[in-house]
């Protein structure tokens, strides 16, 4: 999203994604390339192309508190802190870093209010869900803004289940093949 | 969200909302009061609630489409341009007409080529979507911001499909038992 002043800024990759954000996934069925962008269409596409593990409860309502928390990340939280935004305030003169900080804690806060009354290892249940699928890389975003995660200890236990979960682990940052380590 | 300073950040509201945003919806079942936050938590669990009309596609990857076209405007466009930032920006002296202007201009660029390629009068097929449900006062909003809507054809033939559908026509901001007619 840096190297090269961005590479989401291309022309070939804002033919897939006109918005030049990421993510985007594309497909090939029956000779034809499919492309998919917006994180929350992409997941859920995801949960319907395979049926397991399932990561949309099939009680209503448990699906629905799974969204809720999802949407809390996807469009309360992460818009408001994304990168477009930072350099806008940044050129404007704003103190980006603080305003990330300010979303990023306020939306955190009503996660854990949520998921402190909620039962199971993970967000919503013992199984886990867009809820966690959302809120991890949050967390970790948390850390980059240097937001007091201590404050948030539901949030933390959720990270921390996740954390040993194998798909969680392979799909950490760090672990990408276009991963830049600190220090590289 | 502007009478008295704004509704949404009374207490009584922040205890059912804690971002202060809208909207929220209550209900009861069994006894117990269910509340349940985020317009696409909301949406998603009224079409699973009410088997008809189904306003998202049975078929995954329609589904998937109509999910993108109402996330461009939930997670790309909305968060970006809602009450909450444009204050801020306001205060810190940036034109924030002119940012709510360019993102919802942006936003809907990508949706008009999508919806332009798109088959039926709908945004996907011939039936009213969570896409149309989101473009709808997408649009009335871009209005506001003095958006030039001319270029987005796709879209506003869209928009014309939904005001001759009695549930939209129902839904408008203006037939709202609450609202504020300009002038009044």
């Amino acid at each position: 999203l840096v190297r090269d002043g961005g590479e989401q800024h291309r022309e070939s990759y804002q033919e897939l994604n006109g918005l030049a954000q990421v993510p985007t996934l594309t497909w090939e069925i029956e000779g034809e390339t499919r492309v998919l962008t917006q994180s929350m269409a992409i997941l859920e596409w995801l949960d319907a192309a395979y049926a397991e593990p399932a990561i949309v409860p099939r009680d209503a309502f448990r699906a629905a508190q799974v969204r809720e928390l999802a949407e809390i990340v996807n469009a309360g939280i992460q818009p408001l802190q994304n990168l477009a935004l930072l350099q806008k305030l940044k050129a404007e003169g704003i103190d980006a870093k603080a305003h990330g900080r300010d979303v990023i804690t306020r939306g955190l806060s009503v996660m854990e209010s949520m998921v402190s009354q909620s039962d199971g290892d993970f967000c919503v249940g013992d199984t886990p869900s867009l809820a966690d699928i959302c809120l991890v890389p949050q967390l970790y975003n948390g850390r980059r803004f240097n937001v007091d995660l201590e404050q948030f200890p539901a949030l933390l236990a959720v990270e921390s289940v996740c954390e040993s979960h194998p798909a969680f682990a392979a799909a950490h940052p760090d672990r990408q093949p276009d991963a830049q380590l600190a220090g590289t």
